[in-house]
């Protein structure tokens, strides 16, 4: 997508099962994604965001479902989707120190667009998921305002960009530059060929650690980075999935747990001030906000099927993180701070990643 | 049932919505229990079993979940629930140190019903419930063996007896003697009506906290009981919930959560030393064991149906507890000890519950 | 408290544990409450701050836990609670629509007093509760502001005001006016005398069901009340619950869950379109934000003295709703909604709550 | 251990934490393992016994926890682990239609050490882990009985042997055989060296899937086996963690949750059918059964020490399940079915899994 040059354009096949023609989140029909991009010195921050289908979302809800990996995180919105398995926004990706904005923002868009909110029907629930970009940012700042994140929503697609935009913008990953990245699979099953869409914002992991299908290529790079401080971990990773594979929120819970599978094949420990949590929904079924004269049908698969999406959502996960990280460029933030870009040296020190 | 004077023939009314024509679990079309009953001196124990329908429950599965409100309890087959949302065996209840007994009892019948376990196919997930009954039953004995719970699973019907009988023929509740109870309520909604049955097996509560529809009938009873001994509860209690709702495993869920209101109103604090545990099923559809060629179509409610079959819930629950207690006859068991039937209490008393 | 009559000003004695001095969850000391209160025509909303204890609560932490009853709600930052097991700001209550508002406050209001934070130490994670106050408010016009929760903030004290005050102001309960109340119980074990304190924002429940202490005083006043539209629950609930009994998370966690027994007793039947979540936290162990040179030493209960905890919890629950009730006064909100007083019903129709 | 060659033997280093000196479970002190094998024809079978600490563990019990990854498994006693928190049995790990048997064989073994249980005190909660061993097994037979599992619990040691042992003994990994396997980490901290130690029972996997420290190793050994049937994976897990690490429960979990980032890198998806269980335990502190005058003390780590003790599971998991594939021996069971050694397949093809 637009252009970049992403982990398979460097010669990494990641698993085994086919993408989709993007490879992208937005493979999943009706999927678009925004970004605001605030780049500027100690400002290095943004908006990502996720329309889950381009209807009318609070009255057209798509069965939804979060997963806690770890818990040092601030994503909003969880506690109802897990009662009511429904998502009724789109999804907001932003800093931790934002999370509140983004919500008033989420807020006043969806009372915009629907009078009877808070008026002849209930209230809204808005979804904010968050990792800390305080490395490059000066997060204390707060500098993402309600209108950023408005324009985020208001101008998403189908084609977006990777790497160091949007929500992604003072992201690190492994130590280098990360970011945001995206990755599909397509499910074949016997009544249908499914599509699983993965976007992940990445901002975890020590370098030493980062695996590329299964080439420890974090060690290598590691011996040629001088680094000035000891390296830690305080970072994050949310992944959005999106499928529109016909699933109970039980089974899409299921699916969203082995995200986890991708993350530790690039080489996660999963640390300790990590907020790692994994949102997703499918557009297959969508449960009306008003109750109907008759019961609701819900089409879902056979449990027999999920190895396949189980497999899909790892690979798209490993491949989205990697293509964060391939994708981003470097960017010198908060107080001269600066993390590599990935591209950047694997030219420098002329490494190929290619599978053997 | 049974013509056991239950806690409506004492002029009691729970609630506000009606119950079933039997007022028992057995009112959900195809659920039947059977007990077998050990009482013999130091032997106060049992076993009951529920079957979930009266078909092949192994091939045709059925929705289910379970809700933990204490878990000081050996509950065994929660896990496998919680992950694929569906019940494959009868449900049985035994006292705490025979579950592995039972367990083995439920895999038998079931390798017998169905050749292909083990064989052709996976395994099996036998439910097993269970409360303490060691104040009257000498538990350490294990008094159950696998043919009576064979023998229970083979000997069932819609009408059952209640209170000192099967599994509950040695538990206490609020210091009096517990045991089994059952009662359901009808739920009416646009598209049909439906059925909430509830068992109880229990074995909970001190006799001061009780109370009969809002009247501290513990208290007044407490004053005429001379106890030997410092009234302590190390209960617990199974609530069995059946239904024919069509319901996700997540709205199942929801309404397992509601049974906390009905055991909160007979009095109970859910003390410490309490395993209370909900299993519920709903029979409204069939989750198929081998993998269609299609997707499957799983009808439910809309959420905001939910309301009357939370209410009908609490309501059966307590309206069931109210049933264990008032149907339940004194025994003498281990060394001698002995908890009085609440009837009798009533009757020597001569104390009405008629509601005013 | 500020001489506002109070439930056992009535007659009504709820269980049998004796409250504190202030009977209010400030009997725990340290903690402290403060409310802003923005009541003017279609404007019923405010905010209400708890204070957890009076130090630096970002560098020494408290245990803290969280409990979902019905997920229904918009409550902020137990993903992290759940994890860390510490509280780390103030809690806030406000309306629906304005958590993120009350979020940003938090953020700031810690940034202010941690230049730490954001720069040389990770971020913060605010906790904000909420419930739906539209029937009295215009929800849609986010009448809070970030200014409003900072003073909340800074006006804490001790003794505070119940009823329709601060984020209580627009709340209903039981179809009468409700919002802010508290309670308190002392827990005596063998090593010492512990408070149970419970601050509740109660907006839940129909008339009719209405319950005090057993005495089914809501379907009286149902009788003699005539409502324009149908009666229906579209409430929430949110409990705090303060204490200095030494416990670790799970410890605090099971006794958040017995919160529920102290609503049930009051009439609820946890309807589904109800947000009713339980925060707590335990004053009697610090958690040092940096990393001490040794291991942390946490004291706690033996799980056989968590039964007067669990009774305590349930108790101060129920008579904290009931204090909310009757301090409630009759407001006239939005497009000229009402919900009479509990106070000047039971006035008007000259009927006494007084235990027999 | 017992002189089999282990994972490092073949010069592969998992991770870069240093192993305590047996790398296996039993580097925690107080831990011991013992195995009953029953291998012949269409028997292959067996237990395997953990006991926690040499004492008494039931008056005597320690801080524990479980984590479920996948719970298409049979697990018995996880219930009452969650709610207090603590372990009072020995472990054992058998097939999955044993798990009853196991359970009354571990009752029994407690009631004989413990007059107390069922009589002046409550009962006790058996902890039975389990995996579906019928490719080679006949599990329909149910050969394992009380006697074996007793015998397993009475000769457990220090040095126990691994692969098609015990409950591994007809397990498969990968589609090659597998079974028990073990490994440690030495876990140091700035008050101390503390040991992480793990034992799994391998029974999951695909051959194709199978990385050895990021080396593709079961793709390669794929082109060389013929393999009459479709590969799938009906296996599970179970993974057992003990450590000396002072924890609390909340603690002790999260690093329980890190397990699967050693099974990912082993290449694991995680399939459906996968009872995929982690059962931990900490030495550090002993919670007494009997309520003492005063508090209890806990002592734990900072949570900013985590991050090692993540890294150790993970690597401890990883090296645990490769140990359980490298020292396993092919077994012909039931119906003739057969899976090959890994290393038989090594030796013969000439493969070397040396780090590079």
């Amino acid at each position: 997508m637009h252009n970049q040059k992403r982990i398979r354009d460097y010669g990494v096949k990641v698993g085994s099962i086919e993408p989709g023609s993007l490879n992208a989140i937005t493979d999943v029909a009706g999927v678009t994604v925004g970004h605001v991009t605030l780049s500027d010195g100690h400002m290095q921050t943004g908006v990502t965001a996720i329309l889950p289908h381009q209807g009318d979302v609070f009255h057209d809800k798509l069965i939804a479902s979060s997963h806690v990996i770890n818990g040092f995180g601030k994503t909003m919105g969880t506690i109802q989707l897990a009662e009511l398995g429904t998502l009724e926004t789109p999804i907001v990706l932003t800093n931790t120190l934002n999370v509140g904005t983004a919500a008033n923002a989420v807020i006043d868009y969806m009372l915009e667009k629907n009078s009877d909110i808070g008026n002849t029907t209930g209230t809204v629930n808005p979804i904010v998921g968050e990792c800390n970009d305080m490395f490059l940012n000066d997060v204390r700042r707060r500098f993402v305002k309600e209108e950023h994140v408005r324009h985020a929503l208001d101008h998403t697609s189908v084609e977006f960009e990777e790497g160091a935009v949007g929500a992604g913008t003072g992201m690190l990953c492994y130590s280098l530059k990360g970011g945001i990245g995206s990755a599909s699979r397509l499910v074949e099953l016997g009544h249908g060929t499914y599509t699983v869409g993965v976007l992940v914002l990445s901002n975890f992991g020590m370098l030493s650690d980062l695996m590329v299908s299964g080439n420890p290529i974090g060690k290598v790079l590691k011996k040629h980075i001088q680094q000035s401080h000891k390296e830690e971990d305080k970072g994050s990773v949310m992944v959005i999935l999106a499928t529109d594979l016909p699933l109970s929120e039980r089974q899409l819970h299921r699916i969203l747990k082995r995200a986890v599978t991708g993350l530790s094949r690039t080489g996660s420990i999963i640390t300790n001030g990590s907020g790692e949590i994994v949102l997703g929904f499918t557009t297959a079924n969508k449960i009306p906000h008003a109750k109907p004269p008759k019961c609701l049908t819900i089409e879902t698969i056979h449990e027999e099927d999920m190895d396949e999406a189980f497999r899909a959502a790892g690979e798209a996960v490993e491949e989205a993180v990697l293509n964060s990280l391939i994708t981003a460029k470097s960017i010198v933030g908060r107080v001269g701070n600066e993390r590599p870009a990935f591209k950047d040296l694997l030219e420098k020190l002329n490494i190929s990643l290619k599978n053997p």
